[in-house]
């Protein structure tokens, strides 16, 4: 009874490339090769490829040992009575567990809405190294990923369809989707591919005024840094310039930092926090610009998406709005305790000298060179293709190359009635089983056309045998 | 720089009373019970009891053993590679643990967005089996709790502020409060305190055309039972003449199912589904109503609130809606999978013969026995005090005593800006440490006044000492 017309329109409009009509088709794919034991020959490849979503652990990346272990005595308590306990685990393991057992009483209980306080004093401690700055941890809320705390945020942000928020262009899609949600417009700038994706500041005050002779109230603006899907990552005079635009235009800077352990060249281009280089700032910008900043357990080496954790940090927020915030976090319960412990884990690893120290070290240094290694033995791999061009990653876990194709290959996708970046990819995936996403699901400049490819599969040889023998033959069919 | 009034006021408008300003204030006394040694003296008591809200294992219910071995192992699969593992877990544990492992990969990565596969194939069983009809694996969504469940149709469903969903009154505020944020309409229809909290179906009609001729546009009905905050259970013909309401109408139907194993008297009257009454009937209305249930791990007897896992079936849904609900749920990402997993213990038990069968049936009857026994020990407590009269539960976690206070009482609550039950509610938590929450948070008829108490709290006479003297007090001050 209940039909399309009569549902909630801002979420048909709303887009979800991630896991789009690409995804769909993979995942029918892999049924396809799991049930039918003909299908690698009919289709011409015995795997699935899934480089289209940031999910380590889905492409076989172990998952930290101190940290499961901790998990796995918090799920199970009772193991600690036991006489095997100390030979199953070493003593900062029993330690961690137990620390963290006391404070949340059982996981199986609903925490503080905000997060259990003293995994948000953890967070405040980390912070405070981090950045060199006092964090609250009243200001802290632990979330279900960093993708739940920008769509209360955005929620909390946005009251009217005029409302408009800034964002990169080509951004991570959960931001357009959000912003379809709330009905508010997406303010478009652009990262300028020939500058390594930096973002082009001199374009900011020109899109703002003509977004707001256009009837839009700018209310934030979206950095993401390490950048999703282009892989770049900020340095400190872009990003005082970005704040002081900000603060200048009175709209709220959204710092998403997720992959803020995801750097590839730490000497010439580190992560910088955005609190930090605002708290470094004079006055009245320093303790006015408000700022939210998001992480998550879901990347760096951690890679714990399943868990669903992370937190966003409130900077110079008025106690009143906080105050709304927090209820709103309180409709929402509270975040599911394994992930409030993943966070606890992430900013409180084991130290040097402790038992565990000596294996996380080397299994989170193990995960950096491999992902470091992989960016770089893919760009390279793009960059000879004929028709690709690929700026290397500074950060993050995704390339963004570019595609030129030839005229035929935009005549038979318009025929196909798709643009012709997901034209490409769709022919890839059903040509060899590799699933990327088209750049026309993160947004890109008028003209060029990219996809998104992950850096995690570990078969690296393989992907690039198979796209590139894809490619060629594209090329040529189309030529 | 943000300030209230720049922000959402639908945000503003929203109201959640089971974490409000009395939660608030019982944190705070908390607080300073940990932190002040002397503060038991000045307060008069040494402990909060938290009783308003149902959280089971945070006032020390026990979790299920199996589910708890199972989840160990899925956190650190290399356990079973111990040559220890098989002393410490039965073989069903080691085998359910694999299975999951394999359905899974990795708990840290993320899954298929409506949940892994495997996992919604054991709950349609587990439907099949409870309804006797079939359930489809593609028409569930696993969910973090029910109330994302609930948030997200409600989005669906919701698209313009005269837009209206009938609720029950006194009802839980998540969905006065999700209402609120998607700037909606409750429309109420009240419960019967004189038949058991049993919903009135003959006001059903007049509540709908009063409320469409002030221009509401009524979409769908929620029901909730068992019930919360009011323990009532549906019986059948009662919930016969709810699906023909709403059919009549073409509302759907939101069927809040969480307590369904929270049974106190299953002969005389046991739970029903709404889905097997609904497909019990005939056709136009079996294969035409639009349907939703809703289910929980958080509550039940395995009370896992802080692993955030739910489901909810869709019935009678067309392809195209179930579409927009499945994007919905992408830019989500997906549930987190401890949540998963114990959707997945839940609906798939130890079955008999197996080694976890009489541990696990022990655990589950002894926590039922429990709470039937609390439930009943706590409503004569109540029914034997001056002003207080209390239906016994059906089901659920909840009494909802009705208070019948003095004139001065009013008074005093008046010169202190609040409700009266707000003032009642808040001089006993001050006074006594025991958090309940007013009726005025979930509704209550004109004139009445209620508050709402779970029987979580394993020590009853302690409540009931604590809560009896400030009672008595409360009434002779104020006479």
């Amino acid at each position: 009874m209940l039909s399309l017309s009569q549902i909630n329109p801002a979420i048909i409009r709303a887009q979800y490339a991630v896991r789009g009509p690409i995804a769909l088709k993979a995942e029918e794919l892999r049924n396809q090769l799991n049930s039918d034991l003909n299908a690698k020959n009919k289709l011409g490849f015995d795997s699935i490829i899934n480089c289209n979503i940031g999910n380590p652990q889905q492409l076989g990346q172990k998952p930290i040992t101190f940290n499961r272990q901790v998990a796995c005595i918090t799920e199970y308590p009772e193991l600690l009575d036991k006489p095997e306990a100390k030979a199953l685990f070493p003593s900062d393991v029993i330690e961690r567990a137990k620390s963290i057992l006391k404070a949340v009483g059982s996981i199986g209980a609903y925490s503080h809405s905000k997060g259990v306080p003293l995994i948000r004093q953890h967070v405040a401690q980390f912070l405070q190294k981090r950045d060199g700055f006092f964090s609250d941890p009243e200001s802290i809320y632990l979330t279900a990923g960093a993708s739940v705390g920008v769509s209360n945020i955005l929620q909390l942000i946005l009251s009217s369809p005029a409302d408009g928020v800034m964002i990169p262009i080509p951004q991570y899609p959960l931001y357009t989707a959000a912003l379809a949600l709330n009905q508010a417009r997406a303010v478009e700038y652009y990262l300028s591919e020939s500058d390594q994706w930096a973002p082009d500041i001199t374009q900011l005050e020109d899109v703002f005024s003509r977004h707001q002779a256009n009837g839009t109230n700018i209310k934030a603006m979206v950095v993401i840094s390490p950048g999703n899907p282009v892989g770049n990552c900020l340095d400190r005079s872009t990003m005082e310039a970005i704040i002081k635009f900000c603060y200048q235009h009175k709209i709220v800077l959204l710092a998403d930092e997720v992959y803020q352990t995801n750097i590839f060249d730490p000497d010439q281009r580190p992560f910088i926090s955005f609190k930090h280089v605002l708290l470094s700032m004079p006055t009245p910008i320093s303790n006015n610009l408000n700022l939210v900043s998001f992480h998550s357990i879901s990347k760096g080496q951690i890679g714990e998406c399943g868990r669903r954790g992370g937190f966003f940090e409130l900077v110079n927020i008025a106690p009143e709005v906080q105050e709304q915030v927090y209820k709103l976090a309180s409709v929402q319960l509270c975040p599911p305790l394994a992930g409030q412990i993943g966070v606890d884990l992430q900013v409180l690893p084991p130290q040097v000298g402790s038992p565990s120290y000596e294996l996380w070290k080397e299994e989170i240094d193990g995960i950096s060179n491999e992902l470091f290694n992989r960016s770089r033995l893919l760009a390279e791999a793009f960059n000879q293709l004929e028709g690709i061009s690929c700026n290397s990653a500074q950060g993050a876990m995704y390339l963004f190359p570019r595609i030129r194709l030839p005229q035929k290959a935009y005549e038979a996708a318009e025929k196909a009635g798709k643009p012709v970046d997901e034209f490409y990819c769709m022919e890839l995936l059903c040509k060899t089983g590799i699933c990327i996403v088209p750049g026309s699901g993160f947004g890109q400049e008028p003209g060029t056309m990219h996809f998104r490819t992950t850096f995690l599969s570990p078969d690296v040889p393989e992907f690039v045998r198979r796209f590139k023998k894809f490619h060629i033959d594209f090329m040529k069919e189309y030529s």
